[in-house]
């Protein structure tokens, strides 16, 4: 019941020594989603042993270059170490424009199928959805179309309990219903209420995937609650203007998002390369909102499996 | 007098733990050359501290991503980064496309001006000169157009014996003609040789870099007795067919053309993923031709000045 985020990427436009340009990778119950994928993205995936090749969806939040240069080289990749599963690439419209231009003038015919879905402009759109996660979609406030993911998991039925199953006779058939919450009906009218049959399931964990974007408080009700929230943080907030400027926010802002949200926990990310130490900016983030981590390359964070009416902090 | 050749990138098509595609630095009398981009090049540049705003020409020998993809990550840093000199860009004509339409996505109006020189299909061509260098192309034999390139430094002009001069009387109108190799004849008529004046400038060197290629003979003659060439080595000779069949070289073959050619030095590079060590293809280049080297990232080479006459190895 893995629920895991790794950060490939932490930087913001221009790399530096030690920070890639954007990029993360989820682990959702064992499904693999890559958000963003700067330049050197496939580098890193390789660098932290990741299972590259288990990526079956891409969801690019904007078209920025380092939001998305590292795109075609990992398409590339897969391709040559022959790949043949489908991929599924969420992006802006023209995106899909710039892979087939790339595609044709290196003449290469994909081995497999890639599945383009254009992002649209509106938030709150269910994107994608399996038997395990709800991708929506949420528009941010940038200098260009930039959208933000959240990625929900779906809740497990309740879990039976066998024992009090065989104390009460219950026939096979009647599982799947007892399972949604039912109570058990016998033939003879005899009422077994669900909760003496179930365990409640753990509750569905919720990451909140913010990249680029100003301070902009109506994204707190698109992300209440959540479990996990990566908002970026360019700047320290003594340069807020500047954020403002660039369509960017600031540490303090990041933390005050989250706060606002009433988020379990906060990672900032998208680090100016003027910062070269970066407890500053997590000192910041941490006055307003205590629970706040960096997004440092190859730290993993995994969303813990919670039970109801329990809080993980 | 510098002309060094720092690797950036050694991997063929897709990169691994250490190595990344292909990408190198030239610096020739202080003017920095790019050759090849791939993905990951600015890293690389910021990793071995290489002064990337000097580069004033970028050489793209061919459109697959494993030598371009790292292009439009530079220039938007250059950008990002205040450059305002120009910028040369050589490249088969779809290249500016690409660039175009990712400036036209991310909503950029580079502040330097990017002048574009495409490729063309024939060689020999003179492609750039300066008061420096010439740089020639040379068409490769690849799967889709890809070209070499022939960086040769200008011949310094004669250096003048300054004691030789006093001792003649000559006037310092008379030192730019002396210096291009004329004898001097004074008012009164008497000739005063120009070897007793001036001493012979070391030789021109000259750098060919060939990038992807199959093995293809047509190739010596226009490198013949070069410094240092650059050829492509992505297999050892035992998969000679599938380095037939994909427009590629082996060690043995790399070595091959440099033997036929003269040339004074080899380097190898271009490995393909499926070698974790080197030093099998090196064993194989040296045992055709004994003075190659392999391209191993960080690695800086250098042609010496080389005195009339004398041969450096």
């Amino acid at each position: 019941m893995k629920f895991e985020i790794t950060i490939l990427g932490s930087s913001s436009a221009t790399p530096t020594f030690n920070r890639h340009p954007t990029a993360q990778i989820l682990n959702i119950r064992d499904r693999y989603f890559l958000v963003d994928c700067g330049e050197g993205t496939q580098m890193q995936l390789i660098r932290y042993r990741i299972r590259y090749h288990r990526i079956s969806h891409i969801f690019i939040s904007h078209l920025h270059g380092d939001h998305y240069l590292g795109l075609m080289g990992l398409l590339s990749t897969m391709h040559l170490q022959g790949r043949t599963t489908e991929l599924h690439i969420f992006g802006h419209p023209e995106l899909m424009d710039t892979i087939e231009m790339q595609l044709r003038l290196s003449q290469t015919v994909l081995r497999y199928s890639l599945v383009f879905h254009p992002l649209s402009h509106y938030s709150g759109d269910i994107i994608h959805e399996d038997e395990d996660v709800i991708v929506r979609s949420v528009v941010l406030y940038h200098r260009i179309p930039c959208n933000g993911f959240i990625f929900q998991e779906k809740r497990m039925p309740r879990k039976i309990l066998m024992d009090r199953v065989h104390q009460n006779q219950i026939p096979v058939s009647a599982l799947s219903e007892i399972k949604k919450g039912k109570d058990y009906i016998s033939a003879s009218g005899k009422v077994v209420p669900n909760e003496d049959l179930t365990l409640e399931s753990p509750e569905a964990r919720t990451y909140a995937f913010l990249s680029d974007t100003r301070y902009e408080e109506m994204l707190v009700e698109e992300i209440r609650d959540v479990d996990l929230v990566y908002h970026e943080a360019t700047f320290m907030h003594d340069l807020v203007d500047r954020a403002k400027a660039t369509y960017h926010s600031t540490a303090l802002q990041a933390a005050r998002i989250a706060k606002l949200a009433n988020a379990k926990k906060l990672i900032i990310g998208h680090f100016s390369a003027r910062y070269r130490e970066l407890e500053p900016l997590l000192d910041e983030a941490k006055a307003e909102f205590e629970n706040t981590e960096l997004a440092l390359e190859g730290r993993m964070f995994e969303i813990p499996v919670r039970k109801v009416g329990t809080s993980v902090q």
